[in-house]
């Protein structure tokens, strides 16, 4: 599958990047800046030893991948979104965005439409949007290989774009647990800020969740 | 440990009853109702086996728990908490509310307050509020003796708390897992959405969560 990372030269998307590249799917790193994306695509294709890894404008990304993945700061939706909304339209969306605040308060409060996800929709109104991939570390994931002890929860309302997510998940060899309609991201986001503060409070860096009883 | 269930005629309060009175442990249900309170003592006292199960009103009950555990609906906050304070004055308040509202729309929306658990501490300002047992399956608690497989996630300011919670989570075989501040709470009061979900999807009563990593 040809998989567009918007955002994807940050440490979540870039490790997205690297095992779906090691899973066999073509690559298209996006950034506000054409030319980073393309620096840390080379730098990704050095790591995998992967070759259809390729970088662009995220608009540009948006319209070469066949599913589109967000993993943009939260507060960067409604600047990148827009002008990435044609390359999105009819595609299957997926929101890893979460709002997190470090130091100090509170650590996850969701935007006013009810989630990151559903900001996501409101600014994509014409993409299949689906929330996943919150709660793998991206230390998990960097590293390439080894096998991550975390379950895949998605929500959204898209069947077809549940099926897209499975195979995303299939490739990384996690467990997909279907967690209903967009309107519960918020809560999916939320487990993000249960394990930031357990990865803090234990001195960890890739704790995760598993569904018990499924 | 003297132990008050505000709202512990219900299924969630009844069945942490169950496993605390089988755990040692002495009960005081508590209800809007005193003589409902009774009689579900009563009928806790047959099932179990063990004594020192009573029911009391709900203001009665906080006064007598030496801790004081909140399981009472996300809609009866406002009104049975502040009778309430008195007897939870300076004492341990461990908050398992969470705000759901079933058949369609959102699953899951926080109060006002940003949790149930804050609500709770708002309407009762000289207690140790804690957030924890959101996540235990009423089905799960009720049948007494076999072991349950999930996490005991607890959030709040007070480390006294989260030491009383811990030997509440002890006489159940739970592992506890510190969530830091209150201001966490709305993310583990979403986490019971999540299962709720699961739960219907997957024709199950009693999905769990592990904390993976740790």
């Amino acid at each position: 599958m040809k998989i567009a990372i918007l955002g994807g030269t940050g440490k979540e998307g870039a490790g997205l990047a690297t095992r779906w590249a090691l899973g066999g799917h073509s690559i298209i790193i996006g950034s506000r800046d054409a030319e980073r994306a393309k620096t840390k695509a080379a730098e990704l294709r050095e790591r995998t030893g992967k070759i259809p890894i390729i970088g662009h404008s995220n608009a540009e990304a948006a319209e070469l991948g066949e599913v589109v993945v967000i993993a943009l700061p939260a507060n960067g939706l409604a600047n990148t979104l827009p002008e990435c909304a044609p390359g999105c339209r009819g595609k299957v969306v997926v929101s890893t965005v979460v709002s997190l605040t470090f130091g100090g308060g509170r650590l996850f409060t969701p935007p006013a439409t009810g989630s990151s996800a559903e900001e996501a929709q409101a600014l994509l109104p014409e993409a299949r949007v689906v929330a996943a991939f919150h709660h793998i570390a991206a230390h998990e994931l960097a590293d390439g290989e080894h096998p991550i002890d975390c379950d895949l929860l998605v929500c959204g309302a898209d069947p077809l774009a549940k099926e897209t997510v499975a195979v995303l998940a299939l490739s990384m060899g996690l467990r997909l647990v279907d967690v209903g309609p967009l309107s519960n991201a918020a809560c999916l986001e939320g487990i993000t800020a249960v394990l930031a503060t357990i990865n803090r409070r234990y001195k960890l860096k890739n704790s995760g969740i598993k569904i018990t009883g499924l």
